[in-house]
């Protein structure tokens, strides 16, 4: 089974913590036939922590996990501190497979749609 | 002479701060009509930090300059950091017209933008 588990940076600010939990319930709504499973993950500031919530969708039953960087740019977070909360559970399930997406902003599309927006 | 100033936190991996100024570059290309001038300012760790990128603006003939915070969630940055930068430009220059726009994260279409990404 298919889980999605969006990866935040989490922060002091309640509010936003919650902003990416909410974010998450959404795409939950519209990709129910992608990923029957999705978990919220932060690297810090935030619970869960990105290894308790992969081990979330475990919980739930997912056998195949696509984790989400919801970060804007490739910084240190998205090139060593998420691969490696990642890798503390691949080690610990070794048959799990886990993939790593592309982070938000590298999405295709995505500089045409923020174009879009500021025109409106 | 309208601005666009697309504000980013800045990161101390140089690679990601030149992917906000490619984000401006492209944004400049796809908005020449809607913001004949755009700049690229950061709130700490890489240049030009935002009231210079505001100066810039306005030396290049700006009257009214649109904020753009480059920012998933209204976190302590977006609700109070960034505004106190461009409040610093707004004292200096009383009569000129700066408005902040909504960060990136409250966007419009924003989650379906991630949906379609996700599924794709």
């Amino acid at each position: 089974m298919k889980a999605l588990v969006v990866v935040a940076h989490g922060s002091r600010r309640a509010a936003s913590n919650d902003e990416v939990r909410e974010l998450a319930c959404e795409l939950a709504g519209m990709l129910s036939d992608t990923f029957p499973i999705i978990e919220v993950g932060f690297l810090e500031l935030a619970e869960p922590l990105i290894p308790a919530a992969l081990e979330r969708a475990i919980e739930a039953g997912a056998t195949e996990i696509s984790v989400f960087p919801y970060f804007l740019s490739a910084g240190r977070h998205v090139v060593t501190d998420v691969p490696e909360e990642v890798k503390i559970v691949q080690n610990k399930y070794p048959q799990l497979s886990i993939n790593m997406l592309t982070h938000l902003g590298a999405a295709s599309g995505f500089t045409r749609f923020i174009a879009e927006t500021l025109k409106a």
